[in-house]
């Protein structure tokens, strides 16, 4: 006769920093396998990313009845997200008290879905693990919009504002086109990006062959030359009555400086960004007399869950299960990440990244991938880009509008 | 033995005013019909609205090729509009040069797309037609965003920007309900409606019997209160954690001016750069302390063929055709409008409007579709506006965006 004896440790998962339309779909990808591959232990969800277990506010997963596919369909951050910086290994007050937290529901397993910053936390999280002595390996999950981690080749949740951009600045584009005879030339869309232009690059990716859709990209990356900018603007519009201009709101001046500031400052010490769309319009009207519009996306670009890209998708879940792979693996500090196999066709696979590489880093626009004029994308940015916005997984709709019916959650607390 | 003499006149189609993610399937609607009603006459297309007849250029449709069910799939207006006012019919040179155009082209069918200005341009050229002794039906076919045309029941145009604001509304809601716990708490969407706030109520359509998605909905029915709103925003952040606020763009003051105004001049001594959401959210900022975030849908909005109410599409193709059965019939100065059946289950028919009762004139929300808060719509307003946009259909997508690939079209100077 046997006996089997398992101690299988609990697991704990947080969403962090700003949402996407797919992280819910790592959560899946993540839940679904630890729940399979763990199927004696439990898994607890933090309510607003870590301070949910400071608070001792956890979801316990297990008692969800609805199914986890409902994730999939879902954007924001089903289990709330935070930003919030954790303080130096020093402070060892704090970290006892986070052990002791995980360590009230036996949990051996820390994953952290997040950006830069959250890469950061994850690692010191792993790090306090091992100071103080506490069995935990800290796994981080990757998610931003921004697309701005290290060394992953693109990051889940790019892909489907990527998809948005492209697809909004087409469809306005079409309307400048047919209004541009009697009355608005110019438009201006502004997107997000702090200090990488990847999202505002994917305004390229609405041009192709026969047609250019968008005329102008502004990126962080390079300082932004009015002068050099008003003359092409008119060029445009001199060439095809109108032109439409995606910009990045971590735009600088000249010198360097963000064109539009703004005085806000983030937990992170970041500036709070905002109000460059209007500020771009204003020069058109002042310098150039021609009639405009302006939009700015702002979170409409990272939630829209309707127009989300599968191959995005696909990749968020990935690395939700990936994660729970590297934990099986007895792995720590590390984080799964997306490795381009080829780009025609286009193939990826999961690999493995050292949170020391990526926390706090900030990969930005390779020169390469910016034409020469600096106000467009190059053919190797394109071809990068291309492959993450395809592919549709429309949300099933009720009542004219996605239902995006999430999960009951239950929470416990400790 | 018989002889069929036929002299079946052609047609003028135009597009007018802002444009829709619609108004190409009423050109289809319309398009079609006439070529399989009036099968030995052609139709003319003119570039850029009225302007493209004055200056002699229309598009020959008996020569393109390309199917015309593309235009179910396009935003923009693919002939291209205008914003242009006509002249009293005391200006006799300007009108018998109109006719004179349209004579080079035996036309005596003139279809006009468009909202309350073009309904006067339209019942203009009908008034002028008769004065002047030309052989003419002048036929409005109706279009707008803003759903404010008088005596039909709806717009096309409308409902899918109705679809776009209440899915818009509810992503970012769900966006912000993630963050607002250690971030933003608010967020505005600014949406478009100069003097009617149709498209703002469509957010209390994100709201469902469990859950509300937008707590806020700013008309320019209602008068703004800033400190009732202020106390509202509050008790929102304080039950909820966060308030989502749609701010139609012609919110008035307390005197009934408009709220959001560019002749405000900064500390630089520039005008401020404008943007009621931007005016909103510094407010909350500024009185509240409060983070918040906002968007500026603008043209976004209405060129949103991915996300088009297939209710919208089919009344935007069933006003085109009806065009074609009131020329046929010899009306002329009158406009298909759409008039509902019942509400439950939605039905609808169209129906005959005279551009004397339409052109200029401007519907708004009616009392009784508005909260007694004056910040949320009733339920009679609900009732109105959820049939509108039921029903999906996505465009085709190629390469990760839609295609939108339109017709040739063949340009015919006169």
């Amino acid at each position: 006769m046997e006996y089997k004896i398992t101690v299988m440790k609990n697991a704990f998962y947080a969403q962090s920093g700003g949402v996407t339309s797919v992280i819910n779909c790592s959560a899946y990808g993540l839940i679904s396998k630890f729940k399979k591959d763990f199927s004696e232990a439990n898994i607890y969800a933090s309510k607003n990313g870590i301070v949910g277990l400071l608070e001792g506010e956890l979801y316990d997963l297990s008692k969800t009845k609805k199914p986890l596919e409902n994730l999939l369909e879902m954007p924001g951050g089903i289990f709330g997200s935070c930003r919030y910086k954790l303080p130096s290994l020093e402070d060892e007050v704090f970290y006892k008290n986070l052990f002791d937290q995980l360590e009230k529901l036996f949990i051996g397993y820390f994953f952290y879905n997040g950006g830069n910053d959250s890469a950061d936390t994850c690692l010191k999280v792993a790090k306090a693990a091992e100071k103080f002595g506490y069995d935990l390996k800290a796994i981080a999950v990757p998610k931003t919009i921004d697309n701005d981690l290290a060394v992953t080749d693109n990051c889940p949740g790019f892909g489907s504002v990527a998809k948005y951009v492209a697809t909004s600045a087409k469809e306005a584009s079409l309307d400048i086109k047919s209004m541009c005879k009697t009355s608005t030339k110019v438009f201006v869309l502004e997107v997000m990006g702090r200090h990488a232009g990847w999202i505002a690059a994917a305004g390229e990716l609405a041009n192709n062959a026969e047609e250019t859709f968008v005329h102008k990209i502004l990126l962080p990356e390079v300082n932004f030359d009015e002068e050099k900018f008003l003359n092409g603007i008119e060029e445009d519009v001199n060439a095809s009555g109108y032109s439409v201009i995606v910009a990045s709101e971590g735009l600088k001046n000249k010198n360097g400086e963000l064109y539009s500031s703004n005085s806000e400052i983030d937990s992170f010490g970041h500036s709070q960004l905002g109000g460059l769309a209007p500020k771009i319009a204003s020069l058109i009207t002042n310098k150039l007399g021609l009639k405009n519009h302006w939009s700015v996306a702002d979170y409409l670009q990272r939630s829209a869950r309707h127009i989300s890209s599968l191959t995005d998708i696909e990749q968020a879940i990935a690395v939700g299960k990936a994660a729970v792979t590297l934990a099986a693996e007895g792995k720590s500090g590390v984080m799964p990440i997306i490795k381009r196999v080829s780009n025609n066709p286009y193939d990826w696979q999961i690999s493995e990244g050292d949170l020391t590489e990526i926390a706090n880093e900030e990969k930005t626009l390779p020169k390469n991938f910016i034409s020469e004029c600096g106000f467009r994308i190059a053919k190797e940015g394109i071809t990068y880009l291309q492959p993450l916005i395809q592919g549709e997984s429309f949300p099933k709709f009720y009542n004219g509008i996605p239902i995006y019916e999430g999960l009951d959650l239950h929470l416990r607390k400790i």
